[in-house]
């Protein structure tokens, strides 16, 4: 693996899942794996989990590991080709990515969308620059468009659960994706990436419910079945995926929806017991209620525990492709 | 150790203290009792020598160490009950806490006080509340009304000090908490963390004075006497710690006050050569004079120094009462 | 070495450049020269390459590394003596720099001039009072007037290229600073170091040019040819070293300039193919061409990535001069 981008960049979703799995299970015992190596985690926007979570997994695999807040500790970065940098941004990523990629064998990238414009966030201008300009592999802590450290945890969680419920295999788990309601206007990320990881997984039945008007970038959502009633959608679900997304289409905005979206165990009565989970921080009682956060199906903590896990496997994967 | 949050979580503070002065004597002693543990320093607020002391006790015991300035570096917690997070809080603490804890072996907090309500400050909302969903050990770095890390330091060099002064142990020494002029209203942390390990400690003849209007909440401050007039108390002193804290009564406020109460070396002349502590920062020339900090009665660089030590017998209980 | 604060604590240039190659050469070479060592990064103003590399650096060496952003992780310091603290400074740099010395053993720090009084920016305050008062070896990551690990670097590269041309070493080679355009005053930090260093080392023909009102202070320019013709000192050079600097005698002003002095390939032509150096940030098409940044004659990421390699070296000179 030269990255970790998108679904695209992985050979196998199922070797990935068995080796976070496996990490769980002895985070150590690859340890010596990254010594002597260093790895970079640049952000260019607030992170908890991801920022934790990496670093942890890092540590585990023996890395060096630096944690550079780009925006806060440094400057602010310019990436459109040929600029005359007579304004607010003090650095091209042409001169800045070279450098950073000369004293990491890892470099790790979180970008936010502008939500401004569809075209340079679906080009993913960031990220490709980095990629293009670094001359190491880059692994997105979440870009414009996509957030596959998520999904990749996202698919270990759903296959640890099915593990340990050791349902009858024969039937595919129903899992999905609810649109839930939100104060402000949130990137696709996390829906695209999920999309696009369960579709590939393809050992689910994939559901996708949102309001009209909040329809996905079918390069991701094509596959799934997309539904605009929840309560049809919900029907014996196994896993529910909770999040709150803007529009594609009239990208960025916020179309007025009719009903209640948000999720409350009343509406799990209709699923098949399902388990809920969120990729966090989650607007409780916005977008999920209390009652199902506190609950019993709520799995979103044993969720955020995995990010290690799902990260540890995709450094060790790039690390072992790399060396 | 399963905690260190006040003194009440403390066995022996004899024993504490005796660690600490043995890493200072040694401090790789047990360089690898962290070996493969993690543990987590996170800021609600600034921090200076509390944020680089702990990070050196822990790696002095072989602890993976990471940093997370949660308020600049995150995002902003809520922690009230069921709230409907509509406004400006991005995540709940009942979110953010397990999945913290799920990813070290401690977790370190600083989280100051808004000095606006009484009462949830001194209900320790917010560190209780990690507590409460963290699910592994937690360390204040600073709380709402105590600072305990300062304290075992202040006790730790209040001890090396009498050992090596060799002074005739059959007398307690004199301590005395004064209090002393500041610009702006800050919290009773300090004092009333002094004051109960003080009192716990027992083995000084411990004075606070303060001006009418800035008594400390009994609940600390019981056991010591307390005086209005700073000359009095002063008398044959042989240490004496100076800091400023605003009223707990009419909570949070500055009730006016007569005489000055900045120390000087003028007033030292009434002790008995003692000794001045202060945890810094200082203001100079308004808490604490120039003569004083510069001349050879201050300890307060040592004290400094000391925050590793201390720091350092806390993590190292904590991991071997946890292991 | 007890400290590096310019090219007045070097004792022999050449050795540190030799120790820089080879760690590029091997950087793992002296991987526990380090151990149970400390080193604090400690900065008052934003940072990119110098930020990362003397962390990697200080890795290498197998030190245990903390980054500390003073002013926006902790708080404002004061730095003017007898100052009566009731204003916005929190902390006193003579109560903040011994406790910060007592943590570490090698403490580097990271401050900027005002460009407001030359006076305080020449006499070196800040970064002088560090050193008065932490009581260990102090490394400038650039100060209020110099940017020694730059320098270094610098002639490291030059070092680098003129071994790996095999030009006839007969000639000494041709090298010229150059101011360039920007769209702010900037300090004279690394024009100065250049050539502090370049004099030092002496085994170059070394030319400044820039605008009239441009004077470097005399005590770092003494010895180079100076000339206000950018096109008459571009002649025959075999590298240039771009960058921009307010004025040192109307200080921190930016007097209006005849002509254009941004570097173009065209303006190569005149050269002896010269290598164009540059410290970044570079403001593109400001103080820089895009076709000479993209070009095959920029040596600005062989540059950059050298900054680990002369860190490295200045570290391990004061470990091993210091142990």
């Amino acid at each position: 693996m030269k990255q970790f981008i998108s679904v695209d960049d992985v050979q196998s979703i199922h070797s990935l899942v068995t080796q976070a799995l496996a990490y769980k299970a002895n985070p150590l015992k690859d340890a010596g794996l990254g010594n002597g190596k260093k790895i970079g985690l640049l952000f260019l926007n607030p992170s908890l989990r991801t920022r934790v979570s990496t670093q942890v997994a890092a540590k585990n695999l023996g890395l060096e590991t630096i944690v550079f807040n780009i925006d806060k500790e440094g400057w602010v970065l310019e990436f459109e080709e040929g600029a005359v940098m007579n304004g607010s941004t003090v650095e091209h990523i042409k001169d800045a990515a070279p450098a950073l990629g000369s004293y990491f064998d890892i470099l790790c990238l979180r970008s936010f969308p502008s939500l401004q414009s569809k075209e340079d966030d679906y080009a993913e201008t960031i990220i490709q620059q980095f990629i293009k300009y670094a001359g190491v592999p880059v692994v997105s802590l979440e870009s414009a468009t996509l957030h596959p450290l998520q999904s990749l945890t996202d698919i270990v969680t759903i296959s640890e659960v099915l593990k340990s419920s050791q349902t009858n295999a024969t039937k595919k788990p129903k899992v999905v994706l609810t649109w839930a309601p939100h104060i402000k206007a949130l990137p696709q990320c996390v829906a695209n990436s999920f999309a696009e990881w369960m579709n590939a997984w393809g050992e689910a039945e994939f559901v996708i419910t949102h309001p009209e008007g909040y329809e996905l970038d079918e390069k991701f959502s094509k596959g799934a079945t997309i539904l605009h009633q929840q309560s049809e959608a919900l029907k014996d679900a196994d896993f529910i995926y909770v999040k709150n997304w803007s529009a594609y289409n009239d990208y960025g905005s916020m179309p007025a929806v009719n009903g209640d979206w948000m999720l409350t165990n009343e509406r799990l009565q209709q699923t098949n017991n399902a388990k809920v989970m969120h990729c966090l921080p989650v607007r409780r009682n916005v977008e999920l209620s209390d009652d199902i956060l506190d609950g019993e199906n709520s799995i979103v903590t044993q969720q955020a525990g995995n990010r290690v896990w799902a990260a540890q496997a995709v450094i060790a994967t790039i690390l072992n492709s790399n060396s």
